[in-house]
C-alpha cells in the first residue's frame, strides 16, 4: 500500500487486495477481469481504478503482501536461531503453517502466477524468493559445516525443504482427516530426523562429528 | 489420438500437440489461442479444427501424452520390484529425470493446468493423478509393515516425495551447475538414507525390526 495514503484507503485497499486474490485463486490472473474484482468488491470500475493503477499493479501489490507477510511470520521468526538445525526445522513448521492458513490465498498466487508479472516488479518479487532460498542453502551448508546432519548439496535440499513445504498447497483439505499440525510434525521429521545423528540431535549446538552413512562429496553451490 | 486415423494423421496430431504444449507452456493455457496454435503449426485455424475438436481437447490430449509417458516410463517400470524401498528410490529416480527431459513441457502442463480441464475430461486425468499417490502411499505403507523403513504417515511421505520431485521443474535449468543426475541421486539420498536403517539397507528385502528413532504411531490413509 502507498505509504502516503489515508487509514480509510489503506483499510479499503486491503479489503480490495483481500477479494482480488481470492478472485485470481480461483480463477488464474488472465481468467479475472478489473470489472469482474470492482463487482465483487460492491465498486464501479471507476471507483476501483481509483484505489489501484491497473491489473499487474494489483497482483504486484497481492504478491507483495504474500511476501511481507511470509517474511514476518516465517523468516524474521527464526533468523536469530544460532542453530542452523533448529533454525531450518522452526522454519519449515512456521512456513507449512502459513501454506496451510489464512495466507495461503496469496502464497498460492505467488507460486501460480510467477511468470505473469513482467519488468522491475518481476524481478523485486523474484529477488524476494531468491533470498529465501539462499537463506536456506547457507543454512544447510552451515549445518554441514558445524557437523550437525551429514553432507548434503545445499542447493538440493534447500528446494527439497521448498517443495515438500510449498507442494502442501495441492492436496492439504483443511477439513481433511490430517492436520496442519499433523502434516508439519511428521514433514521436519522426514527432512530432518535421517539427516541429524541421534547423538547430535541430543545435544543441540553441540559440534559433533559427521555421520559416515554418506561419503562427504564436495558441496557445490548454484551462483 | 484416435484409434480410427490414418498413420499420416497421428504423426501430424502428435506434431500439433507438441507445438501447442510449447506454446500453452510459455503462456499459460488462457494465454493461447487456437489461431496462435495453428499459426505455429503452420496451418490455417479451419485446418486445425479438422485435427482438434477444441480447444479443451487438445489440452485434455496434451495431458493424456504426459501421464502415458510417465506410466511408461515411470511406473511401468518400477511396479515390479518386491522390495518397497527399491521401488520408491527407482520411482524418485525415473519420475527426475522425467521432469527435467524431453518431457517437462506436458508434465507442467499437467501440474499448472490442473484446474482448467472440467467434467469427464478432469476426472479422468485426476483419476490417473490420484492412481500414482496411492501407488506411493502402499508402497510407503508396506515399507514400514516389512520393518524396512521407520513408521512415517504414508500420505505425507507420498505427497513429501511428489513435492521435491515435481518441484524441479520450478528451478532446474538443464545448462545450470547441477546435472539431472546429482539431482536425482542427492534427493534420494535425502528422502531415503535417513528412513532405512543402516542394517537393514545393507541386506535388501531382509525383514529387519524398526528403527526406534520416531516411536510408532497409528498410521491414517486419506480417504
Amino acid at each position: 500500500m502507498n505509504s502516503g495514503r489515508r487509514q480509510d484507503d489503506g483499510e479499503r485497499y486491503r479489503t480490495i487486495l483481500e477479494t482480488a486474490a481470492r478472485l485470481i485463486c480461483e480463477r488464474g490472473y488472465e481468467g479475472t477481469s478489473m470489472q469482474e474484482i470492482a463487482a465483487a468488491c460492491r465498486m464501479t470500475k471507476a471507483g476501483l481504478y481509483h484505489h489501484v493503477q491497473n491489473k499487474e499493479q494489483l497482483l504486484f501489490d497481492i504478491m507483495s503482501y504474500g511476501m511481507d507477510a511470509f517474511e514476518q511470520q516465517v523468516l524474521d521468526q527464526v533468523r536469530h536461531l544460532e542453530d542452523p538445525v533448529a533454525r531450518l526445522r522452526e522454519c519449515m513448521r512456521l512456513n507449512i503453517h502459513l501454506v496451510t492458513g489464512g495466507c495461503s490465498k496469496e502464497v498460492i498466487i505467488i507460486l501460480h502466477e510467477h511468470a505473469t508479472l513482467t519488468g522491475e516488479a518481476r524481478a523485486f518479487i523474484d529477488s524476494r524468493k531468491k533470498a529465501y532460498v539462499r537463506f536456506l542453502e547457507d543454512s544447510f551448508s552451515e549445518a554441514v559445516r558445524l557437523g550437525r546432519i551429514r553432507t548434503v548439496q545445499p542447493t538440493v535440499a534447500a528446494f527439497s525443504f521448498l517443495g515438500m513445504v510449498l507442494w502442501i498447497y495441492k492436496w492439504f483439505q483443511p477439513d481433511g482427516r490430517l492436520t496442519a499440525e499433523q502434516v508439519s510434525n511428521e514433514m521436519v521429521e522426514l527432512l530432518f530426523a535421517g539427516l541429524v545423528s541421534p547423538a547430535v540431535a541430543a545435544v543441540p549446538g553441540a559440534g559433533a562429528p559427521q555421520l559416515s552413512i554418506v561419503p562427504p562429496v564436495a558441496v557445490g553451490e548454484k551462483s
